[in-house]
């Protein structure tokens, strides 16, 4: 199976961090420069790509301190960091994977960001044991985005198999989860791949998400999309949908656009 | 409310046609220079614009002589004259408006297209008193953008109000008569507003019909989406969905992009 998640080119950061964070044999710290983020990730593990750069700059997040936002199938974190300068709100950190989530509490800690930022570590279907539902301003999400069908390949790593496809959740109850959690009005943003976006949009409808803003992310030109961005707003009124002005990745000659340089390295 | 259809900058034809068609005081005849096609419009009453040149570039007709071809609201029959060359098949032009219709006939007439091209007026809802059901290869559609709502403000001119607004036939109405029509992997292609892109994809599903592949055309850089492209497959299996390249109309400095020159101009 075509793996589509770009690679990002980032280095790791140099300098020693202000608290040095506890690091695993196979972890490294890397840095989203335009964010000033610090990120632990591990290539046998879990790394974020493109996609969570895009995701975190799509979402729309309020300014203010009582503001609730979450992110869900956060793998190590990095939705929700990558957005934390946004907001003096609350964000919440919703993973699986107990060394996922293990790795998103360090870097919040390597950013002291603890007092703005939490980890829940457990099944999304459950999130209710830790976040009221109808309490919630925003939901982010870049789920795994392939089905986990009888014939699919999957990575033997088994950290990357649960990231990338549906082993231990599916699209419906992701998008049922988010809905649940939102406030009327509240706004769900999601990235997935362009394959599965009837499917997604499908389900936003059964579940009182009404699709407004649809970004198209091509890789280069003259190449089809490889990703797509989605808002919705929860009990939002039918029609609007609006497809902002579409993001290709690289140009011609294989370099980052301005758009995509500027999202990360500022 | 905007109009977002683009004006062509298309040069009457200079030279007169081979067979000179009776024109009536208000009507001219255009050219589509990449399709050597010459259309007799009418500013009064209707004149195709880049939208009617994108879906037949769009559409992927059988070349075979048996192929079956069914363009609704045809207007002045623009659609299926720009298509005209890539089928050696029949084209049926539907439309309800007489006056269109009788440019439209005129126009075949005009290419030379009468063993190639039919028009039927009337109601497309009735097109199976014409053209039997499952029969159709392609359907192609460039219905009236706008609802007719109550608050809707319509042109004066009755000709453009019924083109541009569903007063006379509504997308329900459009897409189970294109279904209707189709063949079991038959092929529609419309045009659309992105505002009424989850509607058309949602009476799609409700009517056998398959989205494949969707290209948003965008009229300048930075700017949001003011078409889409559809293509969907009667009884075709769901997901699979694809996003072409987008098209976008005008560069920085405000000329045609290559292919659109290329599609106007050859």
């Amino acid at each position: 199976m075509q793996e589509l998640q770009v690679i990002l080119l980032i280095s790791s950061r140099k300098e020693l961090p202000m608290t040095k964070p506890t690091l695993r044999p196979d972890e490294r710290i890397d840095q989203l420069y335009s964010q000033d983020i610090q990120i632990i990730q591990s290539p046998e593990v879990f790394a974020f790509s493109l996609d969570a750069v895009l995701l975190a700059a799509f979402a729309k997040l309020p300014a203010r301190a009582t503001s609730r936002t979450v992110d869900l199938c956060a793998g190590n974190g990095a939705v929700g960091l990558f957005m934390s300068h946004r907001t003096k709100g609350q964000i919440a950190e919703v993973e699986l994977q107990p060394r996922l989530a293990d790795m998103a509490r360090r870097s919040i800690a390597l950013n002291g960001l603890d007092d703005h930022m939490t980890v829940y570590q457990g099944d999304l279907a459950q999130v209710n044991q830790w976040i009221p539902k109808d309490s919630v301003d925003v939901v982010t999400c870049n789920p795994p985005y392939f089905e986990d069908l009888p014939d699919s390949q999957k990575n033997p790593n088994q950290y990357l198999a649960i990231a990338r496809h549906e082993i231990t959740t599916n699209l419906a109850t992701i998008v049922a989860t988010t809905s649940g959690l939102l406030k009327m009005n509240g706004k769900a943003y999601f990235v997935h791949r362009p394959d599965r976006l009837l499917q997604l949009l499908t389900l936003m409808g059964q579940h009182r998400l009404a699709p407004k803003r649809i970004r198209l992310v091509y890789p280069k030109p003259g190449k089809e999309a490889n990703m797509v961005l989605v808002e919705a707003i929860k009990d939002g009124k039918p029609g609007g949908l609006r497809f902002p002005a579409p993001l290709t990745v690289y140009d011609a000659t294989g370099n980052y656009q301005a758009e995509v340089k500027r999202l990360l390295y500022g």
